[in-house]
């Protein structure tokens, strides 16, 4: 018998199970109870990802996926992690909150408050808008009641590298509720399913936007930074594709209000996260990259203020989508969910190079 | 006795000069009669880049490379491509102009208009400020001149891919004087030197910004966007570095005057651009890659308007940094400085996968 | 009215059918008359490979997909390429040449001579065995009867890898028939096809050997190889997956003979390739990089004697798996077939960086 | 004061170095009390490698870099590793071996036996042929003499890769005494110094041998084969440049001797490697990628019987160049030599994608 949290990962072989199962596999307090994947159930794990063929019995005593199936994982976890489409999410999550079982959810089913939103951008009636109301926003360094949730929605990835750099400023008053996000990800965010577009041969050696005016993630970054700004926040989002494995960077134009200078706009980052484990706040001068934080829960930000009056000021923040801007961060909110260190297990150095 | 144009290239060991032989050495009208670069002299070029060992001895007779000799380079050829690092190139450029061999000039030595301008952003004084005015700016499709050029003052790569989108737009004076130009190149923009950022365990799997509102190439985009505009225009500049080879994409952030809708907009693009070869204006939908542009002359490009009223608009720009933003373009101003036809020589079709 | 030769591409939308579209649009003597692509019949070329947008109506006439209809092809094309998975090109090559139509298929189908190795690898039947004797195996600088050949089966990337270098030295009796074979493959080799294997994500950063042992080219390689020693040659073939878009590296063992000296064995070289256009046979201490030939036609070969008396000599050979080793080599047969030059349109300078 | 062994690395900045600290600083046992430079002295770590930001100040209290100064590291750490060039390291080694600090030592100044073979292959005499006898080869499943161990010298990359899997089946007098190896190593491997030929530019894209016939590795490969042989084994090694960060490829041609079997071959691994924690041992099929060990200090093997009678077998073994290869080693030593178990420390898990 174990002293540790049991808990389990639906969807274990898409990327951002894997990285769950990564970063767990080196956490102090958990125990990796169950796995189930629909279309996988019956292989172990490590014939899927082999990578994770390192990982000690004590903390995966059952390395073979199952099927999806809420008395199974009510009967072998407390808390379940669950890394699915959107629209297959909620149904799931709904059957183990009335297990009892809390539900950490990485899609974005339970991340905008109106229903109404949610359908315009997915094409679809929300499947439980009832559970919408107490789904907590996991942005864990502004995400409150997390002690008490019994479903966390894990903020999106692009979202993240731009709430996070962004929140501080606008709480404060400091800038113009207008924002562009320019921002680039490496492919693990398109998913772990065979799509041409994302076939080696078609990505390396180039560089495109994608969904420009029309990305999914954009009401989810309105939505936050306005209700950090207490006013609607007109936002420009225009993601890209990098020939990078994982990796998020978000640079950003932002309009200081008159008479804000640029001590006042570090000193509202310091104010919010100068304790904050999570957050790196880079020196003026230098400028975040994808690498240095690739495989941990560090965003790293820069700001950078214009060379001529009036213009917009360039904030940078880079994560890695699959950590900071997924996994890592539900774990995080699982760390906050239990009482535990906020870092508990998160890793924190780059694997570089 | 060849019925070719002799030229010569000088600076030929860069990737600017490897791209400029690679071009030639396909061009129907031109003998490639001289190579020069100082470090590797008294070497056959094909030593230096195997890649060029299958040119035909016919177009380029002589493959080893000299000394950097204007006297020598007058012997040998009527046109010479300077691919040196700026404060070099000028004085060459001023002796082979002194001797009657016209120069396309490569380096950034001659694209400012104003000597104080260049001093204060390269801190040096201008080597040769009386030949500024004389010096065309080769932005192919805008170009004044070139017919009886002496002087030819190659544009940067990432003011070529500012400044194709966006000069019709200000010209027309169809959008705003402030324009957000968020780009990345590939790794050959940095040259063929050796450094550690530039380590291919440094670059691979990462994705930074780097010279934020320091670029030198910024005082080039706004002298380029100010004279299409007749009125000062305010750019913001932030270049990044892309793990790829080659290619620059431009997103770009403007912002239409009142009461110009998308059908204008294009209609100045299509006005502008709708017989030239070398611009490929994309469908709406459509998003240029840098892949689909590699190795060609081509900048494709495609325009967004904002969901939201009032927000900015989105103009992406795609182009091979190396050949439309260097090498290729040098190659276009030779064609009409000669009147060839634009096109002759240059590649137009893309190296996929 | 063209005098230029009227081809058809069949499969086109694969990346042999766009390799074979780039190289003859600058090919001086043919038409692109047809394209015809199964499932993307109806669509523009350009709307699936944008690079490509650049060619001159004059040479592409018909920019548009059709179905596979062999009476349609036979009233546009004198010569038709196939680019169709195996089992699938052989009914269709026998429909053309029935109809009078020349074929140079790029598929596996006609180039194993015995129907009874084709059934054991392939596992289904040979579809048309009795076509298998007046196929002519397209290893350009070895083929015999193109000029009057009706069908030409072009040699596999890999075989073509390996036999370039080894043909020679089996011919002249140089070496013991027992070679090893460790060659890497960029990505395109595995086609334009979804795969999660092949997913920029799962391909990038890695290495890895596939196929060990069991790789349908081993037949191929050993019948090329047998032939020119006309004794049984024992190939162990060892292929790897590169994380690059194009190229193959052969990294070969062989023995010489007893008594067989360096320059014994590169005089074999230079007398069956001296004077080919295509082949690049490298000085002493040189290496090939894939990089060198990417986008080309050639061969690029090197030899290393042994430290040790009597331990294997190692040959190695880069070619571009999509030129050289597919639609390049292709339209070099094409070239024979016609009487024309063999380097006739064929890109011989590689792209670099 | 800390309950954890205090050590020093030596080199800190190169990627054995970083790799050192990325590892050690999540070891329970360990305590980074002292980093040292040459060129950098002065630095924070963090500012050369801001991936090591995320370091706990409990585990590396002091994060400048300092002077190479032996009296320093003695007064600091009772172990030091040393991440110097060969000829550096040696009398580095004597210095601190004189000041009674142990050294684990991943130079190949310790790794032959016979300072004339070093001699001949590095071009100078040994600094210190007294220390050799002392030193222990550090291939940890094979180690002897580490808990007493003063001196220990790493093996090199690749003959890491080359050795795991053929030491089992050379002492186990199962194969003949020739091994073909055909290695491929990515980029880190060649260092972190600025060097043309290391450009992103330079590598991506490409594939190449080097050093064929010549690359220092060879001696060593041969002696530690020789000895578990005990006859002279004949290597045929065959160095290739990768284009990814970290990560070897060993595929190795091996010849069983008369009568021995796949089941013979694959007990002697699991006899010699069935409880090592290290090693994963491939089931029949599975091919081991370098991905799925990177940043781990696990060795994935595979066997593959040749098809025909008499042909060589093939054998592939990925590991990390920097971590099983050079750093995760190192510290696997430091275990042994410290009585702690073998895994203390190591990642195990990989980071995929």
């Amino acid at each position: 018998m174990s002293d540790r949290l049991d808990i389990a990962i639906i969807g274990a072989t898409g990327y951002t199970g894997i990285e769950l199962i990564r970063i767990l596999a080196s956490h102090p307090k958990v125990r990796i109870a169950h796995l189930a994947a629909g279309s996988q159930a019956g292989q172990a794990i490590g014939a899927v990802f082999p990578a994770l063929l390192g990982i000690s019995p004590e903390l995966l005593p059952d390395p073979f996926l199952h099927p999806v199936d809420p008395d199974q994982i009510k009967a072998k976890a407390q808390i379940a992690f669950l890394g699915l489409p959107h629209a297959t999410a909620a149904p799931i999550a709904a059957a183990l909150l009335a297990r009892g079982v809390r539900v950490i959810d990485l899609s974005a089913d339970f991340r905008l408050k109106n229903p109404a939103t949610y359908a315009a951008w997915y094409n679809h009636e929300h499947p439980h808008p009832e559970l919408i109301p107490e789904a907590v926003y996991g942005l864990v360094e502004w995400a409150q009641g997390l002690p008490e949730a019994r479903l966390v929605a894990c903020p999106g990835c692009y979202p993240t590298s731009v709430s996070l750099p962004l929140v501080p400023l606008l709480k404060a008053g400091l800038i113009a509720p207008q924002v562009i996000a320019s921002c680039a990800s490496g492919t693990s965010g398109a998913g772990r399913s065979a799509k041409v577009s994302q076939l080696y041969a078609e990505v390396a050696e180039g560089f495109r936007a994608y969904g420009v005016e029309q990305h999914r993630h954009t009401p989810e970054i309105t939505q936050t930074l306005s209700l950090a700004a207490e006013t609607p926040v007109r936002v420009t989002f225009t993601p890209h594709l990098l020939p990078i494995d994982r990796g998020i960077l978000a640079t950003l134009y932002i309009q200081p209000k008159p008479g804000v200078d640029e001590a006042t706009l570090r000193q509202a980052w310091v104010e919010a996260y100068g304790d904050a484990p999570l957050i790196r706040l880079l020196p003026p001068g230098a400028q975040p990259d994808t690498k240095d934080v690739r495989g941990t829960a560090i965003a790293a930000m820069a700001l950078t203020p214009a060379r001529e009056e009036g213009a917009p000021w360039v904030v940078t923040c880079a994560i890695d989508n699959l950590n900071r801007g997924a996994s890592g961060q539900a774990v995080a909110c699982l760390n906050l969910m239990m009482g535990w260190p906020l870092i508990a297990g998160l890793p924190l150095v780059a694997l570089v190079p």
